[in-house]
């Protein structure tokens, strides 16, 4: 991605595309680089650092993203973690861009909205800070451990609900919406109704429990822009598994040495 | 109000209550004074300052703000003005409290939401600051004025559009409601609506072409918790008018000399 250039644009015009969350505090800090040197390679659009755990931020993931820069110059790095109270959504200036959750089914504001606020009233006006891409984030099938920490009710999957849900991101006009299953899957007609409902600006994500070329192609299939996988990765032969994903998915990621003459059949989209 | 004391739980103890909202932009200064001391003798809670238009924001109000003081110490004063791009909510600190509005029926984002987080990041995390108080702010009646300014579309006065409306509100945890009409009335089935599906918590203020105790009446028995006036007393013979509004007003107003030992049956209402 060239300098100066904004991450959601940059993001709209790569979609639609796999991406791969990589969890800094469990993956060991070479291998977080090499897997986002592959992916570089393989044309993703760029590599999220992912956790619902975190401890020792700015270290941990300020040499991350450090040394993905240094591996991979101009290879966006998204942050995506949860806020904690007194502290907002954790941060290192040198990241591309955050996407910030706002967990509309949270029943506590802090996590709703008001940790955004925290996490800007902190930055002030300091500058650079990475670029913030505010995201419903939505949670579908029983999921203790996102209620625990955020006290996040999973969406009740029926058009009425969904409805209401993007009323309220139209309404605030978030940037695109975050669909997560961390024990079951995101079901595909909502997948379905959020991309039918949701303005061609907006981007939607698709994460959780995708391990397969096939379990992304259904959700590309009914409009997903991204589709993230995890966990699939966290294996010895992840090389191979990535290009088994790759390979099998109906879409094609693009080299960044096609990119620019690419660019105007990705720019058909939006 | 004593020091310290929170705004917002103060006037959750002082409802229900007739308010004032002066135009700092067209009323005197020594006129402001004189109306926030007679105000501040007849029990009022604060006054508000308020207007549509301004400019030479820190010098006009941050002066109001300072006489106000001088002349009535510990009387809050609360700034309620809309925002502009690239500033956010004018502000100055001496005031004691912000009446945030939250214009969720804009069809600008700015005006919706984004324009308080402007304002919490240009605050920073400097100390200290108006608290702020979080309104969902809904204008009702044809508004060309609203709509030139703040991009804002009246409500449709129907149960179903006030219940999404409450519905974003609940979701966001905003402090209260504030409705308005320019150049009609609120309509009473809407403030009955409002009054009963938000939480004892949220507070509501009703305000537009209010100039006469029954008007006011009306909107204390659908359950509103302060009734604002503001062009009723913009005259001469505004002593007599407010003595009048306040007599016929079937809401007792407290002086403060009253307050201490009325606490107990104002704090019954929560």
């Amino acid at each position: 991605m060239p300098r100066g250039r904004s991450v959601l644009a940059h993001l709209r015009e790569s979609r639609p595309s796999l991406l791969h969350a990589v969890d800094p505090f469990k993956v060991p800090l070479p291998e977080v680089v090499a897997k986002a040197t592959a992916l570089h390679e393989l044309g993703f659009p760029g590599v999220l650092l992912a956790s619902t755990d975190w401890d020792n931020f700015e270290d941990v993931v300020g040499r991350c993203v450090e040394e993905i820069h240094r591996a991979a110059p101009d290879f966006p790095v998204l942050l995506h973690f949860p806020p904690r109270a007194g502290v907002g959504l954790p941060c290192v200036n040198a990241a591309d861009g955050m996407l910030c959750p706002f967990l509309l089914r949270s029943t506590d504001p802090y996590f709703v909205w008001r940790s955004y606020v925290e996490t800007v009233r902190r930055f002030g006006e300091v500058q650079p800070q990475p670029e913030l891409i505010d995201l419903a984030a939505l949670t579908f099938g029983t999921d203790e451990r996102s209620r625990s920490v955020l006290a996040v009710e999973p969406v009740v999957p029926s058009e009425s609900s969904a409805d209401q849900l993007l009323h309220v991101m139209q309404i605030l006009d978030l940037h695109g919406a975050y669909l997560y299953s961390r024990y079951e899957a995101v079901p595909l007609e909502i997948c379905r109704r959020f991309r039918a409902k949701m303005s061609r600006d907006q981007v939607l994500f698709v994460s959780g429990g995708v391990r397969t070329a096939e379990q992304a192609n259904a959700f590309f299939d009914v409009g997903a822009d991204f589709v993230v996988f995890c966990g699939a990765l966290e294996c010895h032969d992840w090389r191979e598994r990535l290009q088994v994903l790759v390979e099998g998915s109906r879409v094609a990621q693009r080299p960044p040495s096609l990119r620019t003459h690419e660019r105007s059949r990705s720019a058909g989209y939006a």
